[in-house]
């Protein structure tokens, strides 16, 4: 049997073991199932919180749940929006209550520390009170020490990582979806799908400060790409990859002790 | 890029072609993380559900979504029962929010049929409800001509490949959790996973016709198989892919048409 | 007063006593408004499951909780489909609150032992849920020894009986929707309610190992029985409600006790 | 077969021809499992409805539904309070999607004419918004001809009635819990079920007019009643029936036509 | 910084040295966004619990929490009825869940007394609801010594003043939208908002005993106001806010102590 | 009676003519009750979001309704964190249920346009759900036209005002919970609810890219505030407000028309 940082590839005898200690650690990567432009496959946004949470669960320990691979409506100030084709999304209610649920069980297997790691932007405001609920259901049935963390990958790349990946200067987090932070880092994780031949070449969507209600599919780019990936490398994708691991290792470690 | 039947692999662009033709088809491979004994990982549920609609889309040229990764509470008279370690299971509600949520959006993509394929018992009176909604909800909003269809994949395991798999006779489904159909299933689609030295020898669980609450542990064998997987094979497995391959492809052929 | 086992004729004194000495035990009986072929009412799911607990009832010294009187939506591979006319049902998330909700309040009165009588195979899954989520709400709430039972009447018949009724031998419980079963135990129960010269004569329902969303009418007979009821008698009934009596009262006794 | 106004002792293909024609009625009862002091059962919320629903019924051609045998939570104002052994009740939740989808079924049966009856105080707003959302919900899957009717059935007695019932003055709706008014009609209706040996004499409750959370068992009489039944007698019963019978057949032909 | 009872006035650190004296009470008052008349503005639900909750706060040095300002569907047998334009209401689950999650904070906070003052009729049993589920879970969070207190400010109103405002006999709550009651104490809490020359004179609203679905019309005066306002004045106005507040503020006191 | 742009002060036929136009526009405020530090009252959001949303309605012509004055769970990224006293927040169902009922309101008066315009940062995503379930809904029921917008408010601070407010360095959003923005509005607006002499002096908190779960207070300042209001002065809040103002007019004028 293969030795695993995987939830999913490991048997629950041995994951028996390793939860009952009370020292463990779950990671939960979070993504969705949404149209990252015409260079790049919809499952992004899974493959990445999933392969951040391997490389921290590397340094820590730890393990690493099932991916959420469905995650909240896209939205046009952060993804392309949710009228378009292949996104496939979950209502507020049904994402939360899958947050809860999931973590409400690794605190019944003993396991005392969860970590969600985010890579859909939307989801995060949801999978906030997801975890919020489940900690306080587990602290109302007596499982006191119970306790997690939430938070966005791409959050912990650092200043000196962003200027070697933004050489021109950084456009802002805001239009990165389908952009050279994701298409670096998969690039560097997933060569084999992208297709950088098809990568869009336009100019920064020009995002308004406001939503409307129904999309007008006119106010974003067609090819679903907030920014042109046209920057984006495999080597710039290492760069990331290793900044959001450490980061991340250095922030879990000084919450939960090593 | 690579050339793909699953969803997440795909671009927004390329589904977008195959969705607007009307003529798409989608399938849903829904499982679940739940402890199967000490020789097969916890996510065996998925990986299964997720191995036969790769098989059927590539019969039928249609797309399979991301795996439901998490699945209802494991029972003891058909899983090992909820009270287990690394079994982390879903309430039924968000299970059908999801399950709604998720289909109601192939609809809106310009996808007419989808099938829904189980792979964890538990799941499925909980799939059909969200099923459900979507069906109505989808021809209240005017796609009239929205249609599903939801099935367990071991239900198309025909009589004589019984026979074949289960040469001593066939002991029934309610004890197969573990067992010698989904450990000849994994065998044959990922061998690396299974450790046929840790596969349990006990005999086949005395499955009582009713359930208690809180579960009483001591009512199921504590390998977390039902029955023991020793006469699983490679061989069988594949047998048991062929016919559930070819079963659900002709069903699905008939209800949705060519 | 009436001396009775019915909590809806039981008047609340009395009830008080019973409850309040911590060895009271309830029935809940849970049925369906569904059609049963033109030969019975659409009320035989809560008449027979209601019958079978006041059964158990008296052997017992229980007490029987008013029925369910409807369920789950009828499904075409265990009822006639919930497309019929007549057929009234609840949707998952209704029937789950309310068996939480009841459940939880006998165990508010100090009964600790609850069991959930069900006949209307539908039900079933959504029973469970409420059942667990009642058991675990009262734990939380500091009633620690609450604790519930959930089956199905019709898995109590025996072998024997199955050959007694079935002397062409048994067709299966998935076309047994109005046939022999239910209509032999209406006959012995409540004759006046059977009017068997109306009782449908077509062969078995070939149904297939899937479902489809929405329903096609044409899947089933139009009669609404899965199959023929022609062997049905009152002897018979008398001797599953027998069978199905001893078995759950042997049943609750070993779990809860005498 | 017995001929029957009760939807449950009714096939399904005789209710098939009475909803298709479009011009058929529904009556649906509710009430409460609830405590009704020392002499009364705690099912008479429902068996009073239920008795309106059937007298209404033969008035009018129309069926009355199962009852509706769990209410809202009982409230010391109105009943005795829902902290008493025995009062087994719903949340707000559980009784308002009860309603909503047992409504829906009815009007897509092809029934546009629904009547819910009320025989429990505290359900009456829940109910409420079970119709609307039913209503609501009809209307926009394109039943727009679909109409209901709400009422409690106490709210037809007129002043007439009132004074041969209470000689010596009425003394309001509020303290009528297990009082007269119910108790006569139960002698009526079912004498057996009625142990007037057992009827307590206090004097009527005096309520304040507010509720606390959690209630004071002090507030409210220990008997349960809210008000002495001593002056009940089968007779007022049968003027009462008949005020509400002949009242509520005049609003719903008013309402409905005839 | 303004002395002030209002919440929404008041800084953190001042409310926290109040609320954690476990001596605290705090006073939520609840209305509507409804039509009330053309003479009227539609936020008189609201304006008018929270001068009662004011006056109630100044006797006892409780303080009041932000107005409720949504409130339950009007219904025309208490207000309007839901159909008219400016009417703009809650659905039952959102003022549920609303008034569990305030009650539930404040017990958070220390404060162990709450008392919800209702101020728009159709509000009462969704409150109750509301309040019930936050003590319930309070308590099974341990915080044992949580209460609260639900009330409807008219049910204060005494004899005496009734028979001093209405000198030619009270016309009963039910008509009462809109009307004398109202319309006073707005003329003398915010005589500036009422436009006595646009005051209906209509004679009162004849109210059937029943609702229907959806509604009619015609059924009430098309002025909005069940009886006329025209009896209206600001010293009647005084007289009632008077009652009122010496009532709840005596409920209060002896409920909760002083 | 006052000629007004707020919906609670206006009379129902005044409001009817308005929505019936097909032209009409609402704006609708949301806030929180919140802590905002020693030097201002724990209403500040609700109370900045409606003045914003008068001096828009001003401008265009619009309606304001009345404030959400409850809103999602603060966080300490954004707030002070929802650990703290005072601060009394909605679970997201309920700000979701609550979003959704209001918004179908004004639509179904005749509204076809609708604003929100947020004041507490966590609130966003949750009426972003609440406002796409409404538009959705309408539709469904077949008003075509129905449409939306949501903002927060501080997004329409232009860089000019920004650098005018901060002459010192703009800090960022993230930290401006009770800081120099809010307190210069509150200056400006309602100067006689702040006590400067109260205002904190503490540095800049500095946060963590991460959330955790309960909260640890230790890790924001005890006051309350994210950064020091020193800097705020009426002047700067209302250079603010025109920018605000002419932002959100501008914005809504593009989307809406004129």
């Amino acid at each position: 049997m293969v030795t695993t940082h995987h939830l999913e590839d490991m048997d629950a005898h041995s994951y028996q073991d390793y939860a009952s200690t009370g020292q463990g650690l779950v990671l939960v990567p979070t993504g969705a199932t949404e149209q990252h432009g015409p260079h790049m496959p919809m499952g992004v946004d899974a493959m990445l919180s999933r392969a951040v949470c391997s490389a921290v669960a590397e340094d820590l320990g730890a393990l690493v749940a099932p991916a959420f691979c469905y995650g909240y409506k896209s939205q046009p100030r952060s993804g392309g929006g949710n009228h378009r084709s292949g996104t496939t999304s979950l209502s507020a209610q049904a994402l939360i209550l899958q947050t809860r649920d999931v973590i409400l069980e690794f605190f019944r297997h003993g396991i005392r520390r969860v970590a969600v790691v985010n890579g859909h932007y939307e989801n995060y405001q949801f999978l906030y009170e997801g975890v919020d609920l489940a900690v306080r259901e587990a602290r109302a049935m007596g499982l006191e020490d119970s306790r997690a963390m939430l938070l966005s990958y791409w959050d912990f790349v650092d200043d000196t990582t962003l200027e070697a990946v933004y050489p021109d200067g950084f456009p802002g987090w805001e239009i990165e979806h389908g952009g050279v932070l994701e298409t670096s880092l998969m690039l560097h994780l997933h060569p084999e799908k992208v297709d950088m031949s098809r990568a869009p070449a336009h100019p920064p969507a020009e995002l308004t400060p406001y939503d409307v209600f129904p999309e007008d599919p006119a106010r974003t780019p067609s090819s679903g790409c907030l920014s042109s990936p046209a920057g984006a490398t495999a080597q710039r994708g290492e760069l990331l990859l290793h900044a959001v691991r450490s980061g991340i290792t250095r922030a879990v470690t000084s919450e939960f002790g090593k």
